[in-house]
């Protein structure tokens, strides 16, 4: 099955590791589907200004993504500006410039409401409402979210939670969202709103996934050169819903290997600016790096 | 084998989950040997004051505990004054009054001097020099060790370490001693000054060994509720010796079985004040929480 992916294309300037880099391609939207891009077809539905680079469209085709529900609207891209610390662990935002995503109303082909895998990527959860209500049944919808939401539309953000699946979050925005200062309580508040499944992400700590009474947690892959953690998030569930829809599964197993295979590719990402690494795999490279991480956790 | 460790003893006063717990059992050797003692006999090396409580030398040698190197010396037993911030990752300290703690000089007898296993627990790296000068050829040595020692005595550290066969220490401590902003960069630093095998401890987020060019990481047990993280390193590496000294194996198959065993034992520490759940245990207790945490894990 294909998966579609609604977020964000944005056009970022990144300052870590004593470097700074302009009009790199990202967005939530970029970094999951050329993730999922490895395990199935991803569709995208965003938005970009006509001053987006024609060179990032067809990067995408290679991958064989479908770029066709990218609106290019008059106007500049979405930019964003961030600095990293020297951990990368977490960044600070200079300058948001929404621009042409600041009116982005997505509209579903027909074929596009009949998608059975859903990925609503990192946006405002007005957006990510206007596609539930379009998309006719999915099978299984992913949503990620970040403290920006659930600072400003906390209420909009747990109405569609409801009919979502799959909440992926941060460890931090988890203890924000359900004020629990414990990730098995914070899951078990978020459980009561709706999502079958959780999975907070814990950065360069792994993540943990849970489903009724049972939990499933990951390290991360240990790497000694991380270059920019921007995207791992995204990345990390458009691994995780790229490889649901390939093998069209939905259970409690599926989802934890899926886990390891959005563990897999973020660790891949974070190891280039933009999506330079991540956009140059093979999948000889994922099942060895998969076989790697196999062996450190064997015990 | 058994197994010799040194190391402190304290009377702790806490504050965690608010509360304030007074005079409780503590200090690195008591963690150390109480998770030492389900898997092999423990002998402890350490001094107390003549106000030390009689009752925890009962609770130590109940659990077959060799208490016949504590030192009783005129004066007070080593306080720390301890305070948590609601994430109990680490605690403020507010007092330590080190008492007969700072004349501490260990004095081992024959058949302690002839000890296979041994544990240096978090000391002073000088009392920890007395100990390997005196050791006539122990098979395995590991020694534990905290920022302070790392900012006062570094020099003393570093030579003390030639003769260490595991050092424990915590990620920001091992950031901090290697000046690398990365673990394995820290660990290959460490590897350079003498230890063949080194566990970087991560709290809540698990533990790293490294052997060679081998890597085994771990996430912890993920627990709901936790009470007081006090004594949670010392208890890891009580648990690992003591399962190491059990088997009387030091290969790094064995040292993984061994780091499972130290996250089982700490896990249980942290779920109540001193060492009230620790010294409560049964041996079914533990391998039924290793088979949930195999649970946790599996995929």
């Amino acid at each position: 099955m294909s998966v579609l992916i609604v977020g964000s294309v944005a056009l970022d300037t990144i300052e870590a590791n004593g470097k700074k880099m302009k009009d790199l391609l990202g967005g939530s939207a970029m970094y999951a589907s050329m993730a999922a891009s490895y395990f199935t077809k991803p569709s995208v539905v965003a938005v970009v200004g006509n001053d987006f680079p024609s060179k990032y469209i067809h990067l995408l085709n290679k991958h064989n993504i479908d770029t066709s529900a990218i609106a290019i609207s008059a106007g500049k891209t979405f930019r964003w500006h961030g600095k990293y610390s020297c951990d990368l662990n977490q960044a600070k935002t200079l300058n948001t410039k929404l621009n042409v995503f600041a009116n982005f109303s997505p509209a579903l082909s027909g074929e596009q409401k009949n998608i059975k895998y859903l990925f609503l990527a990192n946006a405002d959860p007005q957006i990510q409402k206007q596609i539930l209500d379009v998309a006719a049944k999915p099978k299984f919808v992913a949503l990620d979210t970040m403290n920006f939401w659930i600072d400003t539309k906390l209420k909009e953000l747990k109405k569609i939670l409801k009919k979502v699946d799959l909440l992926l979050i941060n460890e931090d925005e988890a203890v924000q969202f359900s004020k629990q200062n414990n990730i098995i309580k914070a899951a078990k508040f978020i459980q009561n709103l709706g999502p079958k499944y959780i999975v907070i992400k814990k950065g360069k700590s792994g993540a943990v996934l849970f489903y009724k009474d049972k939990i499933f947690s990951t390290i991360s892959f240990p790497l000694e050169v991380v270059v920019d953690t921007t995207g791992a998030g995204d990345t990390f569930a458009g691994g995780l819903m790229g490889y649901l829809a390939g093998i069209n599964k939905t259970d409690f197993y599926s989802l934890k290997q899926a886990v390891i295979y959005g563990t897999i590719m973020s660790s891949f990402n974070v190891e280039s600016f933009s999506l330079k690494k991540l956009s140059s795999l093979t999948k000889q490279d994922i099942q060895n790096r998969l076989k790697q991480f196999k062996q450190i956790i064997k015990f």
